[in-house]
């Protein structure tokens, strides 16, 4: 698109703080890019940590995950925060289609100056998405907002990492599509800090209630540790958001007078470290492949002269291991 | 579940070379599980390396993948392939639901001893699907089989990478789903050999058919260069099929006399093993997240004192890079 300069960067930066929104625009975009000005954009925003509360919501395909985020928007708005709205799709290589769907229905507030709205896709960034919302969230705390929230398709590996990067993360159900079964197989029950029960006037939703609150009872939760709230919804008529936004306050709550919320966000930073040297390391064997060393040993391992659990550690080896 | 003993790999082995399909399900479950005895597993089948041909079928929930691949079976069962059936849903730790939906359907195959139909999933390989995936067809080969259908849910980088494992990648799509569009932006004109227009009693499928042939006239293709095939199918009615087949054989002449066929698995082996080598050095990381190394980066991240970019370099370094 544009050709990006690195000296742009200091100005992007300072107009982002001063919160405007073409300036973050562009600061996210270079994070989706994999821009080599990422470590600048990344050190000018680092006094920021830690600013804003995250709150990831998760689920599968139907429950209603966009117009929850729309009127969770709404209340906090009300309230006087600033909001940053992350809508990650890992899908999106391939299909796109549910999220374009989404960001219609999220057009309510792109009037709305104290609200920033973003669609991720991991086009670049190496490491993907898991390593790309980080940035992405710490250049919406950068231009001042104070809750940030990351809407993610609950469907795989990569959404239950980015969820895991929030303070608090909401998973979304809805009566009838065999969700609380599912949630836990997945292992959702450790990532979730409050189960929203969407389209509670539908049939099913005290049975989904039940299974939640039996699952929740079978997880034998010590004294001192959180103890998941179940929330009923019906965010298309704008019933039961505000107890959503008090189990999220109540959370809140929680993290800080427990000592969690440090932790938490010590862990996120160490989750964020480990992908940003992993998509180092990546791309310095995508140098090796232009090389002789990578492909001699395909070659070998193609013939089955040799195995590719031994083809991995002389590669290693080449690499300095 | 079951304890697995190392001293128990080589008797594995020589059963499911022999064709015995408890041995081949129990090391699959080895590769899925990211079992320590993997590199002896992948020594004993490196010899059985190309044995198979590799078909990857893929495309969006809904467009009838798992219908194609069980006539795909039934039909090269009589012409009298051995045939491996590798379904991959990296969704499968969040919802599962429709992999459940699928195995049911392919249960017409499950008594018939010359076909083995196994759904993967990562939970416990390093590097995930992508590294576990080759491993599996190794067994597969390894067990005599000389087809391995390879089917994943196209919404994905992971599918992508999967799919391009293959020797000859299916892509299949059907009328009235805006595919053919969404084909273009996800780069699938670059992996895919043979376009399946699955449904083509629907309305629709000729403006599909057009849909794609249009895109394939502009891909500008030179002399001596796979031009993909695009099928017609109704695979609930089995029509179409044998066309289906005759596509791949004629792309397996052309990867044969091209000279592709060998540079394809060379670089297949050459994406193996560097899934392989990040793999361990993912796991080289988490090693050091029981340190202090991490730990005290990630604080200094957390209070915003250091960006995590400059934290990844001083971890790669403490890597010993």
């Amino acid at each position: 698109m544009t050709v990006r300069r690195s000296r742009d960067v200091p100005s992007l930066v300072a107009k982002a703080r001063e919160g405007d929104a073409r300036s973050v625009a562009r600061l996210i975009s270079l994070v989706e890019d994999g821009d080599p000005a990422l470590p600048e954009v990344a050190a000018a925003m680092a006094p920021s940590a830690g600013r804003a509360r995250v709150v990831g919501l998760t689920g599968a395909p139907g429950v209603g995950k966009s117009t929850t985020t729309n009127e969770l928007v709404r209340a906090l708005r009300l309230a006087g925060h600033r909001i940053g709205v992350l809508a990650v799709d890992p899908s999106s290589p391939f299909t796109g289609g549910a999220i374009l769907g989404d960001r219609i229905r999220m057009q309510d507030h792109t009037a709305d100056p104290g609200v920033y709205i973003r669609s991720m896709s991991s086009r670049g960034q190496l490491g993907g998405l898991s390593a790309a919302t980080p940035q992405a969230v710490r250049v919406l705390e950068g231009a001042g907002c104070d809750v940030i929230l990351v809407e993610t398709v609950g469907v795989g590996q990569a959404e239950v990492e980015i969820a895991s990067l929030a303070d608090t993360t909401l998973v979304l159900l809805a009566p009838g599509m065999g969700d609380a079964i599912q949630a836990v197989k997945a292992g959702v029950l450790e990532i979730a800090d409050v189960f929203v029960i969407n389209k509670a006037d539908r049939p099913g939703a005290d049975a989904t209630h039940r299974d939640i609150q039996g699952m929740l009872a079978l997880g034998g939760r010590g004294p001192g540790e959180w103890r998941p709230q179940v929330v009923r919804a019906v965010a298309v008529k704008n019933e039961g958001i505000d107890d959503v936004v008090a189990a999220i306050g109540k959370h809140r709550d929680w993290l800080e007078s427990s000592g969690t919320l440090r932790k938490r966000r010590e862990q996120r930073a160490a989750a964020e470290i480990s992908a940003l040297a992993l998509g180092t390391l990546r791309g310095r064997m995508g140098d090796l492949r232009d090389g002789t060393v990578l492909p001699d040993l395909a070659a070998r391992v193609a013939q089955g002269d040799l195995s590719p659990y031994a083809a991995a550690e002389s590669l290693l080896a080449a690499l300095g291991h």
